[in-house]
Parts: C-alpha cells; structure tokens; sequence
C-alpha cells in the first residue's frame, strides 16, 4: 500500500427535503451572500430553485444567479461566472444541479481570488491555493463532484476538456441530497450517471499498485450494490430506497475512499473525455459505456489479473483461467450496460460524422502526455487500438 | 434508507513515517502548547514519543505530558488530565497510542471548557458543544478512535464503562497513521483489535432498517478484506502492507461509512462493555470475541435473515435454509476468532471468579435502559440469554 493522505471535510444532508437546510448550513459557514448555479429547465419547473432561495432568504442570504448551465460545460460560463462574482462581491457559490453545474461552480470558485487565468489550474500549470467556498444541492448523481475536489471543463475554442484535482480546496463545504430530486431522471441520463460513477470506481480499483485488499474489496462492495440497484431503479423510477443507494454510491464512489494508498488509471476517461470533447452531443456516461469495455479488453489481453478478480468478485465468474475470465467478464459488462439502455459502441453513440480515431489519438496524448494510464501505461498506439475496438 | 447526516473532517496521514507529520501538523492548525497523552512502555521504548516530541519542538510547539493510561481507561485520569490541561493552558492535546488513549485525550478535550463535571457527556446529561481539539498518532488498530466522534470511559467507583457519541465535535483534526508502528504488537492484542473492528462493522451491518444495500455491501468488503488479511498479520506481523490493510479497515470501520442512513445495533458492545466494566483484565476485543457468537445465535432463532445473508456473503455459506445458515455463520464466525487466538466463551477469559451474570444484567440495563439493541431489541431474560450461551 503505498502512503497517502485523506481528507473529506464535506457535510453531507442525505434524505428527504436535503435542499430546506441550504439556508442553515450557509449561515453556519458565515455566507452573506452567495451565487446560485444552475442549468435551467428542471431545476425551475420543480420548484427546486424557488425552494433553495426560501430557504437562504429565510436566514438573510441574499444571491444572484447564473443559469443556463450545459452538460459538458465550457470555459466561457466559468469566465462569465467569474466576473459577476467579482462585480457582486459574493461569499460563496451554491451549484444546484448536477455534475456539470457544480463543475462550472468549482472553476468559478478558484478564478475569482485568482489574477491570472483560471484555465491554468485546469491545464496543471497552478495549482489551487484559494478558492470560494462551494455549496451543493445535488440533482443527478453521477459526476460525485459533491464530495469530491475535482472539476472538469471544456475549453471551447479548441474543444480541449481537462480535469482538475485538487485534495480539499474545491471540495463542497456542505452536499444536500435528495433522493427524490432524482425520480423524474430520464432513464437515459440515469444510466448515464450509473455508468459515470461505476467507472470512478474502476479507474481507482484497475491499480499496479499490489496488496490492496481493503480498498479493492471497498470498490467491489459499491460496484455489486450499484449494480443490484440500478435495475431496480430502471425498472421502478421512483422507487426511494434504490434511488437514495444509487445516490450515496455516485458520493462514494467519487470522494477518494477507493483510491488510498493505490496508484489510479483514469485511462478509459481521458479516452472518453476526447470523445465527448469533440462532439459534445455525447453523454459522458454513455461515451464511457462504449470506451470502458474496450479499455478492458484491451488490458486484459497483457494483464489479465486484476481484470478477471473483477469478473469473479463482481459479477460471480467461476473459470479459473485468467483469460478466459476477462471475455467473460466484458461480455457481462457490457450486457449489463446494454440492459440498463447504454450504447457499448461508438456506432451507437449517434455521431453522425465518421469517427477521426487519428485526430482523437492525437489530441489525447498532446493534452495528457505520451502514455496515459496506470494499470498498463497506454502508448498511441494502443489508445488508437482501443478506439477501433469500441467502434 | 433513513435520513442522515455526514461529516468527518479528520485529517488522516496514511503510511511509513506519518508521525513525522504531528510538528507539522499542529502548527497548521495553529496550536502552540499541546499536552501529549500516552500510556508509557512500548511508545517509551521504541523512541516513538521521542520522535512525535522532536517533531513538535521543530516547529516550537511546546507540551506538557499526561502518561501512564491503561486499557479500559478510568474516569480518574480524565479528571487528572483536565486539571493539568487547565493548568497549563494547553490549546490542543496529541494522544500517542490506541483507544484508549486517545478516548482519555476526547474525555479531556470536552472536560475542559466545561463547568460542570464531563462524565456529564458521558451519562447522556448534556451535549458536547466546545472541546479542545485533538490529534492522534496511533498504535494500535482497533478502537477506531483515531476517526470517531466517540469516546468510551470507565467510571471507577461503581465500575460503569459508557460510550459517549458526537457527529464532529470529538473527531481528531488529524490522524498519523503509520503501519509499522504496529510490527509488534503482540499478537493476542493484535487480534483483540481485529474483532474488534470487525464488531465495530457488524454493530452497523444488523440493522432493522430495509433496502440499504450500499452500507450493506461497504460492510461486507471491510469485513472480508479484515478476514483475509487477518491470517497474513497473525503468520507474518511485519508484513507491512498486511498491517496496513489492517491499520485502515480499523479506521473504515468506526468513521461512520458503514452506518449512513440505517439504524445502528450496539447490543454486543454493551453486553461485552459491563464484563470489561466488572473485570478490567479483560480486553475489550476478546470479550467480544466471546459475546458476539453468542449474540448472533441468539437474535438469529428469532430473525435469522440477516444474519443468513452475513454468512452467505462473507463466509460463502451457500445453504438456502436461513436458520442452518445461522448455525454455520456462528461456527465459521467462532472459528476464525479462534484461529487468531481469541477465546470464544466466557470460560476461556480468564476471569478467576464465578461470572455474576445477575450482576452484569442488572448493571446493563440500569445503564443503557430496558432495551438494548436495534437488529432485536433485547429485555433483561434476553441480555441474561446472551451471557449464559457465552458461558
């Protein structure tokens, strides 16, 4: 187990009516005035965001607003979010939404203390010294930006998206969750964020790293309970217990406790991130459904182990041959990511162009390096090789 | 899934030489006088407290020093403790050990800015608001104090142990965590901490709450990763990533992850808590070792679901008949506290006295009420059941 540090210091509210206690909780961190972040649509014909503003108006805590947030979001709102915040003078960002809000939220947060340009933590040539403090109400679980210190960001002009990490400065001051927020997902999207968390798991559990039995088993315990629940929830969408599973495992699968003390791949989403990048009408979640079980077989072909213990601790796969356990294993992956609605190739994805595997190749290692990954460090040539396996 | 909150804001430094950190540690959080809490020999000896004093002078960190706590620590020591904390005006205090040095450094963390008198937290009278802060450099894994809000003291006169529970307020600022500090524990105290940790788990997992598959499932992974590496530790205890499997499942264990959004039990460590309570040469862990078994015999006559599933998923019973199942999870569960050298009835503790279970049942629920427990809620004929099937 190598050494390592972990520090979560985000409040979580889990249960029904999470979002009344926003109010409470900014005023416990001091909040006097914050910025409201939200998409649009859902968020305002629910009365979600009327309630989340009776709720700080009732402790004093006034706000402005920045809406219209997309999935994959983009540079611009965040430099747009920036400048209000800084004319506004607020305290505080409260994302009330899904990952891409809370997203835009985070890089908001460590522009506006910053002189230079925020893209440069995002690009890794700063790092995160200050930031606004972020609040969450969650609508999607997914992302599990609400327990974590990371953000992702499309830069438009180019259409590069780059991840940043950070070990607490971005992490939420305080996650309300609502399992009930989640009932009218479209089944799409909730497969989406089903397939998103899953692989956050996978990127920590696919390790060189040797003998780390606690957090493997940590990993294998979440993915066997998303798995259970997630048809529960496509068959019953309002079904609360299995919403509220699905949306604690997207916090946990997402705020470090199946990554100590191991080194993480984070391959499969640089390779999807190109994807998504390039053409943004892709879900995340459904780019990563397509990619993962082509990562995998590729892997498993040099370094069958790791990838045929998930097959037998995950999905109960009984051969004792290595090899033969990893086909195995990404034909049950990928029947279940076909059972809960996801597309499993790039065919399925509805990019009407023709795919540009050279220039997704190229773009990934010019923005993340000449290999990429940890479990087997991926050349062009491989990650090109993965690609026309997911076509 | 029931309503929850969740906030664990510990600092945790994970690996070989994390105590080095505490000088640097302490001065972040702007401490300036500490007094360090130990109990004496081993971290005496193997220049540990030597090590964690060099470390707070580098950084002009002064101390003061409260040593010589013994396990199932005493009331007299936290008096002591405040007296001295007073005194010196100390701003933090830095517990150098296992639980129960660290729950002596809590008792005196929440004593000192208080009135009135701190057994006051403990007997449920009040409500922790203000405390010292703490930091922990442990050795030894087992309590899980070293992220819990807990803290467990035992009052001499009268020889009532009780358990004092707060979301945050007692939680250490920081955790020093370094395995080999833990090569050589001997390894009766060694597996006395494993059951312990691995009840810790089990208290939360029997629940009478439905549809929590997540916890459920995080349970089980800890306490399959606890088994397995449990029988490395016992035939190589300086094998440093066993320990370290070890040294973080205990933390995993008592942090709360496991108990989110469900109804907790705690009867075992209850029944066990008045044994350790009358005869002090008991050890915490080996007295559950015994109770435990027992317990799950008993509330599985009368509602063996549970504990047919824990058999199933940990043990690999594959039975459909629940109350056989229940049969073979008590044997496979006394056979593995067995094969790591615990005892697994009252007769094997070496309590030279005939055992007054009256006594014990009497004190019980004088303490903790008319009913104990949650899985099954236990009346005194049902407590008085447990302590006989031990015997």
């Amino acid at each position: 187990m190598n050494n390592f540090t972990f520090y979560t210091p985000t409040r979580y509210i889990f249960g029904r009516e999470a979002e009344s206690h926003v109010g409470r909780l900014a005023k416990l961190e001091g909040w006097r005035k914050v910025m409201i972040v939200y998409g649009g649509g859902s968020a305002v014909r629910s009365g979600l965001l009327d309630r989340v503003k009776a709720s700080l108006e009732s402790e004093g805590i006034s706000h402005v607003e920045l809406s219209g947030i997309r999935p994959n979001p983009t540079d611009d709102r965040v430099y747009e979010g920036i400048t209000v915040a800084r004319e506004t003078n607020i305290d505080a960002l409260i994302a009330v939404g899904g990952g891409s809000v809370i997203d835009t939220a985070k890089g908001i947060a460590c522009g506006v203390p910053y002189e230079g340009d925020f893209w440069d933590f995002y690009c890794g040539k700063k790092v995160v010294e200050k930031a606004l403090p972020v609040g969450v109400v969650l609508t999607i679980p997914a992302a599990g930006s609400e327990g974590s210190g990371n953000s992702v960001i499309t830069r438009k002009d180019g259409l590069i998206k780059l991840s940043l990490r950070t070990e607490s400065a971005l992490r939420p001051k305080f996650s309300c969750l609502n399992p009930e927020l989640t009932f009218t997902l479209p089944p799409f999207q909730t497969a989406c964020g089903i397939c998103d968390m899953m692989v956050h798991i996978m990127e920590r559990y696919f390790t060189p790293t040797e003998n780390v039995e606690v957090t493997d088993r940590l990993a294998e315990g979440l993915l066997k309970a998303i798995i259970d629940q997630a048809y529960v929830v496509m068959s019953n969408p309002m079904d609360y217990d299995a919403r509220a599973n699905i949306m604690w495992s997207g916090t946990m699968a997402h705020n470090g406790i199946c990554g100590c003390g191991r080194q993480e791949d984070w391959a499969s989403h640089f390779i999807e991130h190109e994807i998504s990048a390039l053409y943004p009408q892709v879900a995340h979640g459904a780019g990563l459904a397509v990619i993962v079980p082509a990562w995998m077989r590729f892997v498993g072909t040099s370094k069958p182990s790791k990838v045929a213990q998930f097959g037998r601790r995950i999905f109960g796969i009984d051969t004792s041959d290595d090899r033969q356990a990893v086909l195995r294993t990404v034909d049950m992956l990928k029947t279940f990511f076909h059972n809960i609605g996801l597309p499993t190739s790039i065919s399925e994805l509805g990019i009407d162009d023709h795919i540009d595997i050279e220039l997704l190749v190229r773009k990934l290692h010019q923005n993340k390096g000449e290999k990429i990954g940890a479990y087997i460090p991926l050349s062009p040539l491989d990650t090109k090789a993965i690609y026309e396996l997911a076509l």
